[in-house]
């Protein structure tokens, strides 16, 4: 009998885009791959067109949710004919998202922003992760929540996001009463998307346990909690959300008729229930076990590790049971700024000697800084920085803490600099690491994706110096889109040619690169000192003995 | 009759060069200026051809004392022919010089490296002030005078430096013994020139009291203090110096027929007592009275104030009575790092867009970052830092100390930074008023000279509003040169046509420029609240609680 080899489809939806990558069930293997970029990308400053007269506050971000339905039209077909496969062949398909990303909609799952009457209202439309103007909800939240003494506040790390889903519903309600009223359902994009394919409405565990507050052992908040808020806040988990939440890998329902003409694919496929980019990560870089953390490293990164255990794990920005993989703990700690700052540095404190050079070799500039500092040995360039130009998510959880670089002299050079900045991101991933270890949830090594361990080899180096761990990086550049054809093949099942479980598919379906990192004993003792003196300004900064950097942001804030 | 003008000049020995300067002892006016560029210039790799084979050692920095006779040579005649006058009408010349900057000679003047058998002997040639290589010599000193609980220390700030008098003398008994042997005198360089413009040998109290612990009630450190250092340096004082020290503002004597020959000025014309070139530029800066500080601005900021009482003032670099103006007693402090510190962050940490706004606007990216620093409020650029960059000379007297910036945050620009860099040398030099009030050395206001205040009105205006101080700016862009003039016209005498003291002499040679800065109230609020979180950091990090920045430094010295 001819083997015939089964697919699978995992789309992953961004900022700016939507990708869809099609996967060999067996293997892992990357057959095709399609971008979309979003119509209507961050609506930050106006609504589209023709409603570009409503213009938006600071902090706002909204999307376009028929983006997402384009992204599916549009990057589905492509991949299967590219190539090529019988569309009859794929076998599942699973989605991840960006996450709090959330829409009101009605009882049929019709956005609100598509309906005449509420397309003008800009809280009609998706509320995108990065949608900051909730901030003043989020410290009501917070104050309350401290007040009652809600012990789910150790569960994220002491304080929850102006990003996340309450907060932002509670905007909705304090600004547009009218459009929360008229919203039959408050939903993420993931789980809207996912309707919207199979017809059935499923909240996924990982949004509602990282985003809202649930959690398979107590639920969400009580609705008391929720009444001190507002009093028309209280019943909204049973008005517009759902307490039935599905634990990842589970298949959410089957391909509509509908959804198959967008895609092209079989009616009746099988759709995993939603998930998150960085969290879907995990599995397809290979990690469905405990000890072993996973870094999604990018413009910031992104650190998650599976427990067997619930333990309290200082400033982490959630745990949540079944949130990474299922019959496990889930934790996600966070560092805000690392890529971005190394990209600050090299836009705003670069000098043109360097540009010169780049372009002079035809290489980039961070490509000239990377072999530069590369020289340059542990201890070498006299400097040591506090990492939070972008403010510090794990372990503090402040985002009023500003970067800091000390030890500066006459003969320092951007590359001392660049090294330093790097090692003070290493420095604020062992921060997170001895905080897990701290709370007893062991980490062996780490596996990292995203785009920044490709890049700079000098960076990776040095994280496995400064931790002490080993690194490895997982071989697919597209891990998230990866993970979701995962959770794909697992909704068709093992009956259907996919796998029973997580576990069992990604043994088989994610692979790391031969790229390993191991620690230098040398530069690690010389990295100990260095994190020593890290952290003796983290703590002295960043835990209250000098609050400098949040009266220079306050009396800037009494500025403008 | 006819009034006649008379006519001083003064030569000003810098670094890289010597400046002479013809001005009207009526008026000040400056009617000509001469450089001459030193053919040896900084001695700091070999000894000048054809001894060049002659390597030198890491931190050496000598020169070449037929230079100054060349000086002499080249640029009095020029100023004579070009204002033109009469040489008949020069009256007087004075001399100033950096310091300490000092050379073995004969008993006839005649300095050991123009002897056959010294030449080739680096530690025969003239130690130019920045040799830094006699550190382990001034640690002696300090350890051995803190041993004997010396009182003197008190009046340098407790520690004397490698560049000081007695620790390039040691250094040359400790390692050219029969250099040191051979020299009949260890002599100060400006000292020497007019010894050899006189054939007469003084000693000024300037350089005496700044930099070989001279002062006018207690003299020299006694000769057991020497004894300890080394026996055969027990008698320095009387074998190889003077105990006779002239106060400023002496005629030193008159010119020989030689040096008349060489500068085309008449035999017999008025020679001051040599001076130092900051504190020369005391008078020359209208400054003869208690109460104005004045700061020469320029890679790095000289502090001079005169009081009528000595006082113990926190890490200041010097008190001489009789130091910059007869009569008074003469305060000096420092800022190591200034100018360069901007200086280094235009070479170092602007990126290219800045240089490209410069190059087509046809200016410099100082002046374009000036431009853009200036449009920010202050407390705007939520940043602080220390400007350490080059160590920290008066408060706290410690070269290990090094720069620290706070609060970057993604949107920081090069601006931001500029301007806080500008402001962090504004709370040093505060902080150094500081420590003169606090001991009971009043300043009302300070006069700027130097080449900062013409190039940067930003941060003229930055050092009123962080000082509370009024800045006036000398109006002769060569003080240095003029004070020397001015004290060429006080040792003709008024008999002559010249003055009878440096404060006549001051108030008709010395003119402040038009420009006035005067304090805005709102913005030294905002700066006396920034000065505090600056005077907190500088105590944390100065003063021993973090030594961070002392382990960076000895840790780098670890890996050479």
């Amino acid at each position: 009998m001819l083997f015939m080899s089964k697919y699978s489809i995992g789309v992953d939806f961004g900022t700016e885009s939507g990708r869809a990558l099609l996967v060999d069930v067996a293997t892992g293997e990357e057959l095709a791959s399609a971008v979309y970029q979003y119509e209507n990308g961050v609506i930050d400053e106006a609504l589209p067109a023709p409603d570009d007269d409503v213009a938006l506050e600071p902090d706002w971000a909204l999307q376009d949710p028929f983006d997402y339905i384009r992204t599916l039209q549009q990057t589905v077909p492509a991949v299967v004919r590219a190539a090529p496969v019988d569309p009859a062949d794929v076998i599942g398909i699973g989605i991840d998202f960006t996450a709090c990303t959330m829409l009101p909609v009605t009882a049929a799952g019709q956005p609100l922003c598509a309906i005449p009457e509420f397309r003008r209202e800009p809280h009609a439309w998706v509320k995108l992760w990065k949608h900051h103007a909730a901030q003043a909800e989020a410290d009501r939240i917070n104050a309350v929540a401290e007040m009652l003494g809600e012990r789910w506040l150790t569960r994220y790390g002491g304080k929850i996001s102006s990003e996340w889903f309450f907060s932002k519903s509670l905007q909705i309600l304090d600004e547009a009463p009218r459009v929360y009223a008229a919203a039959d359902r408050l939903i993420e994009a993931a789980d809207w998307v996912v309707w919207r394919m199979t017809g059935v409405e499923t909240r996924n565990s990982c949004t509602a346990g990282y985003k809202a507050i649930w959690s398979k052992s107590e639920g969400f908040p009580h609705e008391e909690f929720f009444a001190i808020l507002d009093p028309r806040f209280a019943r909204i988990v049973d008005e517009k959300m759902s307490r039935s939440i599905t634990p990842l890998g589970r298949c959410a329902g089957r391909l509509t008729a509908e959804a198959a003409s967008w895609t092209g694919l079989a009616p009746g496929t099988a759709v995993a229930v939603a998930n998150v980019d960085a969290h879907v990560s995990v599995p397809a870089a290979t990690v469905t076990q405990p000890g072993r953390m996973v870094a999604v490293m990018g413009t910031s990164i992104c650190h998650l590790v599976l427990g067997a255990t619930a333990e309290i794990v200082e400033g982490m920005c959630g745990v949540v049971e079944d949130g990474i993989v299922p019959g496990l703990f889930g934790y996600e700690a966070g560092q805000s700024g690392v890529g971005d700052i190394f990209a600050w540095f090299v836009d705003n404190a670069v000098p043109p000697r360097y540009y010169e050079q780049a372009a002079k070799q035809g290489i980039d500039v961070h490509a000239v800084l990377e072999r530069e500092a590369a020289r340059l040995r542990p201890g070498e360039s006299g400097l040591l920085a506090l990492d939070w130009w972008n403010g510090n998510r794990s372990i503090l959880v402040d985002v009023d803490l500003t970067g800091l670089l000390l030890g500066a002299t006459l003969a320092t050079r951007a590359p001392h600099i660049y090294r330093a900045l790097i090692e003070a991101t290493a420095f604020g991933t062992r921060t997170i690491v001895d905080a897990f270890e701290t709370a007893g949830v062991p980490i062996k090594d780490i596996v990292a994706c995203g785009g920044l361990p490709a890049k700079n080899r000098l960076l990776m180096q040095i994280y496995a110096d400064v931790t002490g761990k080993k690194m490895s990086v997982a071989a697919s550049a597209q891990t998230p889109a990866l993970g979701s054809a995962i959770f794909g093949a697992v909704a068709a099942g093992s009956e259907n040619g996919g796998y029973d479980n997580v576990v069992a598919a990604a043994q088989r379906m994610a692979q790391l690169s031969d790229e390993r990192y191991v620690p230098d004993p040398a530069a690690h003792e010389v990295y100990d000192e260095l994190y020593g003196q890290y952290r003796r300004l983290h703590d002295y900064f960043g835990r209250g003995a000098n609050d400098v950097m949040k009266s220079l942001k306050a009396l800037r804030a009494t500025i403008r």
